[in-house]
């Protein structure tokens, strides 16, 4: 994630150790490791290789065997994770029995929170260019051509337009047929999160003045955590500055993220994007998928799940569970087929501001996250 | 019309005179004044001003009485043209019988091009942000939050949606209400002008592979030629660089421009506009329009056109009268009431280019506007 017109309190790969209040957070959090990856994914990946280093030093083993793995393009969509590297890999990978991903997340209370999956996620490009399916050929035209020649600009317009209606619902033929119901564990999970859900401070916290369509958060918490999406991320046709040229663009570009919930998978779902715009009258739609993977899910029953909740006890902190996480990461490497591996994240110690200015993690949570770290390795090990 | 990027053959305000094939025009268009304005509108004022002076200098006086009226504005919309300058100068237009805009115009073929009206013209924006109609107000937010807050990206795509269908037929309600049929006269010219339509030939022009649907370019003809329209210039929302920026933007906008035939209003379609979108469901929908005129019609056999008809005949070149012109040019200041003026452009002269790189006025062009100007003068005082 690099850095753009970011203003930070310290030069964002110094990782500098600031004041709390200097980066604007409560006193109580204290002295701050300042960086761009100080939560998101090095200051993570260092707590973890401290404590493995402080169980060789002090006790001689670990209780564990680990296998690490990396992920470089994580940010740009984990083609190759998803990709070569787990075929080339999946041996040794075979012998793997979880996979953990390093992510300390105590929220503003202090407690941690565990997510039981992750979203899949494909993003890309939706774009019309003028071809031999009609539309400018050679470059923009002048505006009233529109009357007689097929108009890329309208055509994505229209082709958007058939993918969702005004409640939020997908339209793509299939788009929800495999899509898991809640389960009965689910279900107790998503009254406990809603039974601590704050209508206003949401909307106060999202900037909003309502929820869609007028209608209640509560009433949509359930679809916000556990319903699959298609996102607009942005569009662009023609020209957009001051003023208008009257000219009729050649080129029109959507940029798309769609999130999946188990069991759906990517290439069913893109299969039926392809399938909707050419029934809908689109072939002309090109679909460019940038990144894709599959979603994942581990059940609250998993010893994992069980040995991470064990450990935050120990440290005394309670352990708040969604049913699964909105945004994606790519466990479905692990949790797919042939490996079927419970695979999640979590972990004590506060951090935060992934992708944008002051990326932080405290001192003392990386601290706890170390300890944390050895703590719920033993109690993977009793399982 | 500012110079962009262009590249041209000479510095395009210097107005030097280069030989057509350092232009890229055939050699018999000769010498040629290179220049932005050279065409649109700086070489056709000083054209008709030589041509005054010569006739003041040669006879005295000048057969017809001449008011100037110049709109500095006419590629940003006209806005004070039509405006506050018609309502001021409004007791001294009275006293005009015609409105002529210098509009030197020989075709390829050499013939002068007569256009006995112009579309009229509305441009500006289709815009929405979000705000107590919901949606984001304080910023975009991370795309999983599209689930349960209206998106100003989706609503834009279904809103612009709902203004046309696929064959090109705009869906406003009322939208042409008011359209005036075709009369005989101008199903002639249209007949005339369709028996010169070369299909291939356009297609070439245009840089097309297909006319709008897989029609043919003849079927469509009337419509590109008579047909009101809304043209989508441009779009834009959230990010559309490299990759995704998996967000959810919190505005979308739209550049439109929505030209109008005889009898159409502004008023009347920006009013229709405004209704459209609130019954669809819509009314986050900001329409701001930044030009904006009526358009305008003068009969085949009106003094005017007769006289324009006349000079060029007597200098030896046909006329091509079409009904209407696909662009928009300002001439209803004129031709609305109180007024209600024949109000037309027309004469001869090679030119070109007007908005891009290497605009040009042959210098025989220039000559043999200036002469036109003295007979056409002549020709509409003997009315």
């Amino acid at each position: 994630m690099p850095v753009d017109d970011e203003v930070w309190a310290a030069p964002p790969f110094a990782a500098e150790i600031l004041d709390a209040r200097a980066i604007d957070l409560p006193d109580f959090y204290g002295k701050c490791i300042v960086a761009r990856g100080a939560r998101n994914q090095k200051g993570p990946i260092m707590g973890f290789v401290n404590a493995l280093r402080s169980l060789r030093a002090v006790r001689g083993d670990i209780p564990v065997n680990v296998i690490f793995t990396f992920d470089g393009e994580e940010e740009l969509g984990s083609m190759n994770f998803v990709g070569p590297f787990r075929q080339r890999f999946l041996d040794e990978l075979k012998q793997a029995d979880v996979a953990y991903y390093l992510n300390p997340s105590q929220n503003a209370k202090g407690d941690q929170v565990l997510y039981l999956g992750n979203r899949g996620i494909a993003f890309g490009e939706l774009e019309i260019r003028g071809g031999e399916w009609g539309g400018p050929a050679k470059g923009p035209l002048f505006a009233p051509h529109d009357l007689w020649v097929d108009s890329p600009a309208w055509r994505l317009a229209q082709a958007l337009a058939t993918l969702k209606d005004r409640d939020g619902n997908i339209l793509v033929e299939g788009f929800y047929d495999n899509v898991r119901p809640p389960s009965a564990e689910d279900r107790e999970l998503l009254e406990q999160l809603k039974a601590s859900f704050d209508e206003e401070q949401t909307k106060r916290d999202l900037g909003i003045h309502r929820f869609k369509r007028g209608r209640s958060g509560s009433e949509l918490y359930e679809t916000f955590l556990m319903r699959p999406n298609i996102n607009i991320d942005g569009y662009s046709s023609g020209y957009t500055g001051a003023y208008v040229k009257t000219m009729f663009p050649d080129r029109a570009l959507a940029k798309i993220d769609i999130r999946l919930v188990p069991d759906q998978t990517m290439d069913e779902i893109l299969g039926k994007l392809r399938k909707h715009f050419d029934r809908h009258g689109f072939p002309e739609v090109e679909i460019k998928i940038q990144g894709c993977y599959n979603p994942s899910k581990t059940s609250l029953h998993a010893p994992i799940t069980q040995a991470a909740i064990r450990a935050a006890d120990l440290h005394g902190v309670k352990t708040v569970c969604w049913p699964i996480y909105y945004a994606g990461i790519p466990m479905a490497v692990f949790s797919d087929p042939p490996l079927n591996l419970p695979a999640i994240g979590f972990g004590l110690g506060r951090m935060g501001r992934e992708h944008i200015a002051n990326e932080y993690f405290t001192v003392e949570g990386l601290h706890l996250y170390e300890k944390f770290v050895v703590t719920f390795l033993h109690e993977l090990a009793r399982q």
